[in-house]
């Protein structure tokens, strides 16, 4: 766990840790991926690093908010690392089984984030690209600066976007989306507000500022409730309506008899702040 | 069945029927939420009394289309009455037989609305917050004064919005519903447009007017071919593309050979008014 | 398997394929829809030759993109022919067996272009209406001209656009695709663009152009990588979050095993242009 306001990378998990660093400032851990020097590519350190990370989160009741940003360069990520994955077809099973564990640990990463109990921010200035692209939508939120940018281009390099895919149709309309995917375009910061891929655009510079102010927001609710809130939106979204509405009921049942619901309920009828557990 | 032009509580439904008024007109039928010292507060009663005029609205042939508005308030409706809320924390059982009641018939009342043969239009001015936006989510249509706008606060009171979500997270974007849910911040009638939670957004004060606008084009339609249309479309949206086809088909094939699709093509070939069975 | 420049009836294939028009050049085919006196409705013979050219170019390696255009008229394309169906009335069993195979059939078209190996275009001038409109949304892609329209008018003739809604409710918010059917109003390609419908809107007679300008650059993709990359779209956005990681990632896996990967990742490792299989 950690409490420093000082960016660093997670102590005790091995030197790949130093790809991303960890600040918890006020009860909102900031996620920096740190590979400039790589465009911040999620190499298969950089994908532990984070998994490992988001672990860690789940379990530290001190962090209410996530917010996942980057190393200052030309790209927020520019997805996979496609040194790390070229230098895999010398494989005796010509990369086979590395592929399918690394595409595997990916994925699992990404859903870490759709679980994690606290709410998750993507702050992105500069190029967000394919599996880069697909962290941000992955994200619950997203803050961009003016200057960001998106694609999910692996058609330029015969490797359609997949699994970049399954996040991004999950938040654009398909048109949009197959637009992206087909022809590997990039889009502007404000076409992706317009889309859904970002919930505010912010001057350059200045998304993690952005994010901290959404992510103080959210701070300030309990913590408990918003897990559940967050995991219930999740599950009900792939659900018809009717068992939505039976899933989201007993949800909210149960929250209501919660301690928070009953602090939050009785400080608002008698208009004084509420002191979460 | 109410014909008068007039609002008025319907007779014979109890003393509570008077937090739903109702006015028909022109085979339209105006219900307004009327609880305005209560900022239009989903009580026990106006849930019961909103579904029981649902029911007999479905059973109402001379009623095309539905709007459903609210007294001038601060509030288009605030949600569910949290005074109703907190006088059952002294129940035996802490209330939760009674939250699960209510949140059980308040989400069958939500889709008694989804499942009305006829069209359902919400007219929104002012605050439109929780269970109030999730009345708005819930209908088929939805019109708003430039001064309306939105929200699901609970967080604010420990008591995420799980069941609003439910109609809210099936009209807007999944980043633009969590933003709504895990912040509780409040959105304009501009940003309800731009979202999709909303059709149209005209001056304040006329929502009810533009609302009658597009009640006046529904009504001139054939009733049944509407009530065939409407299951199909919530149907066929929670099926795979196959089956949606196949169902969709089945549904037009019927049609077609209604009595009312025979009038309208033969109308239309020979270049007059359609008279609706 | 078409070569020429010029636009003409595919060959061999009866004398209704003059509906249907069909041009290649530079890899990519241009069908137009070629009914102009009768508003390129959807007539059977214009169906069935969709469906024989769809079929025709999904086996034809030569072919790496298609628009889907229409000749000058009012209409894109005005559905349904009306005249057909009405004429169908008169059959022992009052239509129902014609109605029954012409949806059917209609559908699987549409499906067809779901299917296509390769993404298609729809470019789109005038109004296109009920399955004219369907036709556009079934396609991967659209481009409108400034004037374009769209409209689902089925209630006007007592016929509700209930297969064209599985189309169009797949590209738009629901509030969105529920004005369009039950009012049968017609929308403007500024708001198709904002609803999703389309992606690009261009001046006015310009809508194949820019159809072309897409289409080259998808074109210079690999071709066997788009199929798998818009096969797996499809596929994945049916499922729930986890079977569809699940199912990208194994596409995606064996796409990092396939020549266009390493020729692409290879090229973009060393700077140079990739050389598709």
């Amino acid at each position: 766990m950690q409490v420093s306001e000082t960016a660093q990378p997670a102590p005790d998990r091995g030197a790949s840790a130093s790809v991303l660093l960890r600040a918890d400032k006020e009860n909102v851990a900031l996620l920096t991926l740190h590979r400039p020097e790589a465009r911040n590519a999620l190499s298969d350190a950089l994908i532990d690093a984070l998994s490992r990370e988001l672990d860690a989160i789940a379990a530290d009741r001190s962090i209410r908010a996530v917010i996942v940003a980057s190393a200052p360069s030309s790209c927020f990520s520019s997805g996979h690392d496609l040194k790390e994955i070229s230098a895999r077809r010398s494989d005796p099973d010509r990369g086979r089984a590395y592929f399918e564990d690394l595409l595997g640990r990916c994925a699992a990463m990404m859903q870490k984030i759709v679980r994690l109990p606290q709410p998750v921010i993507a702050a992105v200035e500069s190029l967000a690209t394919a599996a880069g692209c697909q962290l941000v939508a992955s994200c619950d939120l997203a803050v961009a600066g003016e200057d960001a940018r998106f694609c999910t281009p692996g058609v330029h390099i015969g490797l359609f976007c997949s699994t970049p895919m399954v996040a991004l149709s999950r938040n654009v309309a398909p048109k949009h989306a197959m637009e992206m995917l087909l022809t590997g375009e990039t889009i502007a910061a404000a076409d992706a507000l317009r889309m859904g891929l970002v919930n505010r655009v912010v001057p350059a510079g200045h998304a993690v500022d952005a994010a901290r102010r959404l992510a103080a927001v959210i701070a300030s609710k309990s913590a408990p409730v918003l897990a559940v809130g967050k995991r219930a939106f999740y599950e009900q979204i792939e659900m018809g309506l009717e068992d939505a509405y039976a899933h989201a009921s007993r949800v909210m049942a149960e929250n209501m008899l919660a301690r928070d619901a009953e602090e939050g309920i009785g400080a608002f009828l008698e208009k004084r702040t509420p002191r979460w557990e």
